[in-house]
């Protein structure tokens, strides 16, 4: 009955060593410790809940005869995304480089051994590893809306598990890791290109691989399919923004009080502007009050912010803002004249914005100049090089091989039925 | 390329002056600051969130056909309200009166040069303006859920404009800039007069220029229009509630662990009695178990506790609320019979409960006394002069010259056809 | 109009006590117990919105006509259980056994004076109280999810003021409070037994006494009942997860940063393996996609983990979890082939796999052993025979009275157009 016998697979079940633990611990302030790794812990937890937040803003977006189908996959992937992550992405992406600064290197699967690289200052190996591994997923969950109502969902597993496990880590390293773009002068604090864009450019590739969904663009025209449930989709967007204080306020990787409440305000800051150039570029160009581009406008805000939260100024997190909100909808726009079908916007909000904001690290701040600008056009397209061709060969490989795409008749009745067996809601009253 | 000599303009960017800071720091003590700080981050976050709250009950609660309507103006609102908050309104609410406590006075557009001004012991300048702009935006959220179903959305927006940038907080200099009303003795912990009533107060002016939704009184009936979503309603309440736990427990001003927990541990206990307060009262007048009642039941005993929630026992607090409950329905009636519509009961919920909850503090707990209550009356008078003086000249300006009131048509196919082009919902199976 | 000589009623509200309160805590070291103190109340807030999960699942799994009742039952359960738990719970559940360890003591209604039982060093009396009484009313919102969609809300709330007010708290203090079976070596660290499987009990006993719903089981076939939106039903898991970080993280009772973030981490990870675990057998069992498995997947995943969350390594909390999410779906199975209904599925994800974690702690981890194993099984026994026995005991004599179930034109119609007076969802549009 005594499993213990488990813990000796190393690789699988890492022992909890605590006498390793006690002695790291006692090289630290251990006060200064637990104030740091609550405030990580915390920003933990608001990483995941923005999880949902996609799951709703995705569900919403989209139409009623699919939202199970959405909800399934946006459920599954961060389960899929915290699993591939504890296996082998964590020592994929924090590799420790043995040569010096490279482009890829791996540290064994499973979790490590503590002993070594156990506690510092500011949260322990644990606590490192969850809020990694709570960004890791969402380089996945970015691609899941853009390809939604029509794609397979054993490709879109496939894809995801090889794309957490492997090409977001990988990319990761370069930077975050230690790796050769952070050696060159590359700056991204807290994802604007390692996590958004790498995650825009696999849902272009996914885009691109299996084509728009059918009745979307009829006789040059662009025929909007309605999203099952706005509210849905608002509740998302405000539980993404409220993610974010732990996305962004968590990359300053401790709770030095100066920098996390720069980095908070910043983020808000950016994020109400979005909107409004959300709103403002929706205006004009559509002639209404349009509230998909508001929300959206909020996220791209967000995102745009998210490269330089550390290096800004209020009103330049207020401008970057403003123009990643205008931005997003300009975009959505060149896609559809491209008939690159996007389902939520995912593209839009993530490359383009994702692009912009690590650009934006060399424009505006303090790190502003020629050569940085240089330096974030590199990390743009060596990252983007390698998450696009990455996204384009497996998806195409899926498509050539198990099918990426459902069927006629499947995608008009709607996933739900056929694959799930159950409808998104039923509201009935006798 | 390089766009920061943007940051010179001073009133507009203003720069981060890393040296300043640095020296203001080492005044104090670094791991008090951290941990206080972490705290105040975390309610802010929680404030935020309170903004979906505010969107959810509101969309909840209203018609289907205005549902996108009611998301547009939530979501814009903390929107406008941050970005007028960081132009003019801090600087307006914390002006550092010149010569005595007064009731108006101005520190200069945009966020301040933070020589000076910087790091205390409790949270540093921009932990200090966050935690202010996310509380400033919910003053006229709350206007929002009244007016809903008929009003204008450019009208409400500039009263939003005016009501967030200039009426909230030159009346909160009064009290928490250290004004007038602050040097008399008034007391309002975090706002039942301050936020809540204020709000309430600009609730009550827009009812009252706009009149009441057609079709909703008919023949001295009242016809209750029936809510979109009670899911999403709730939601809203659990959500409002979540997010007081950042209202009241962040209006300490520190983490110092005795105020923190007697304020959430009272803050719960008057939600809770609350709920109670809503269903017995509920029971009583309309002899059914009234789900609206206990919702708003619930957030009357949290506005009813806020001004204060750091002077009370556990037992008070549960009596508080619980009155609070009761007194909701009490005047959403009487509202009823003064024709007044208000189309979420945000009237009742913040201006009857928040003049309650702050002559509570008279009547109540630590300062009880009739000197006290007399304060606290003549704080309830003078901001509630102000706020629905304010309210009442904006919106009647409004109404005389831009029009307040979409169309009748407009209002009975509901205002998403028209302006906005969407449904809120869009449930279809083929 | 001075009413503070209430608070000379001693039991019914506790005076604050603030000298007493200054000098306890001149014996902590304050900034500790800040810092420890700010993660408690953190996870008060988690643990909190925890309830909105449990009432967005319940709703989200339930049919359309009776959501309103389930919402009411939802929203006043944690009112109930708040209230109750200040006034009897608290000390019935800590009550500092008089002779020893033992089975049942009592210190008085209300919340006790502050002197002796003050500040320790990780968090305050009130933070105390409050973090258990979040606690103590889940064990009753998980028996509302089991018996929904046929249950009288007279005999719920009674059951509820009982379970909550008494059998909980006696059960609870039995190893939290230092009875008997911690005397004896029981271990359960945040609750899969004291919380969740006693909830378990309680829905299993509600739903034998009850029987199943009209039409649930014909002609020896299992008649799914549509839930009325699997959004809200996603949301309500994503809550639950987000809350569970608070629920195993606050139970450490400090922020130490190892067992805090090994907690949430374990915690996270079982979740995630819990899904996937769902997952594998839903698609076994069912052949199909089954969303509402890898849902209860996940909470499996969560109840499981919680009796050893700081125990195990993070390989076998993926083990557990993913064992309790494959456990979920064959419990359901089962219940069905007894014809127990069990409206959400709640018996499964917290008996089951309440009985399931609590068992893996004498089988895996730190603590595992035969002896171990075989005190895990008396404290799994004691506790269920006490909870079961009670929860089957009020439910019969509720039914022989009152009566504990609605009429059958009343179950067929919907408990929200009877008892509530309005629907769930209106959604309509000219």
């Amino acid at each position: 009955m005594n499993l213990m016998f488990l813990s000796s697979f190393k690789a699988l079940f890492t022992p909890l060593l605590a006498t390793n633990l006690e002695s790291a611990a006692s090289e630290v302030n251990i006060e200064v410790l637990t104030v740091n790794n609550v405030w990580m812990m915390l920003c933990i937890a608001l990483v995941f809940i923005m999880h949902l937040g996609f799951a709703c803003v995705e569900a919403g977006f989209t139409q009623s005869k699919n939202t199970v189908n959405i909800l399934f996959k946006n459920t599954v992937t961060p389960a899929i995304g915290l699993v591939s992550y504890t296996i082998i992405g964590f020592n994929l992406m924090y590799p420790e480089f043995a040569d010096g600064p490279g482009w890829f290197d791996f540290n064994g699967f499973f979790l490590n051994d503590f002993a070594g690289i156990n506690y510092n200052q500011n949260y322990t190996y644990w606590t490192d590893f969850l809020f990694q591994a709570m960004f890791a997923a969402t380089a996945a969950t970015i691609v899941s809306g853009a390809v939604a109502e029509r794609i397979k969902i054993s490709g879109y597993f496939i894809f995801t598990i090889i794309f957490v496990g492997f090409v977001y880590p990988a990319i990761g390293s370069w930077k975050w890791g230690g790796g050769a773009l952070d050696a060159m002068g590359f700056y991204d604090f807290a994802g604007s290109t390692l996590v958004h864009s790498v995650g825009g450019w696999g849902a272009l590739a996914g885009i691109i691989v299996l084509g728009p969904r059918i009745g979307k663009y009829v006789n040059g025209k662009v025929i909007d399919k309605e999203g099952s449930s706005v509210p849905l989709a608002t509740i998302g967007v405000f539980l993404l923004w409220f993610g974010w204080f732990g996305f962004n306020g968590g990359s300053v990787l401790s709770a030095e009080p100066r920098a996390t409440s720069l980095v908070i305000m910043n983020t808000s800051l950016a994020a109400a502007a979005g909107s409004l150039g959300g709103f403002l570029m929706g205006y004009i160009t559509f002639k209404r009050l349009d509230l998909g581009m508001v929300l959206n406008g909020t996220l791209a805000g967000l995102v745009g912010i998210t490269a330089g939260a550390d290096l800004m100024t209020p009103g330049l997190s207020l401008l970057i803002g403003f123009i990643a909100g205008m931005l997003v909808v300009l975009s959505a726009i060149g896609l559809d004249k491209l008939k690159l079908d996007d389902a939520v916007g995912a593209v839009s909000v993530h490359l383009t914005c994702g692009i912009f904001g690590t650009l934006a690290v060399g424009i505006f701040g303090q790190k502003a100049g020629w050569e940085q600008f240089v330096n974030q056009l590199i990390g743009v397209a060596a990252c983007g090089a390698a998450a696009f061709g990455s996204a384009f060969i497996i998806f195409y490989v899926l498509k050539k091989t198990i099918g990426l795409r459902v069927s006629k008749e499947h995608e008009e009745q709607g996933l739900d039925s056929h694959e799930h067996g159950i409808r998104g809601y039923t509201i009935t009253y006798e």
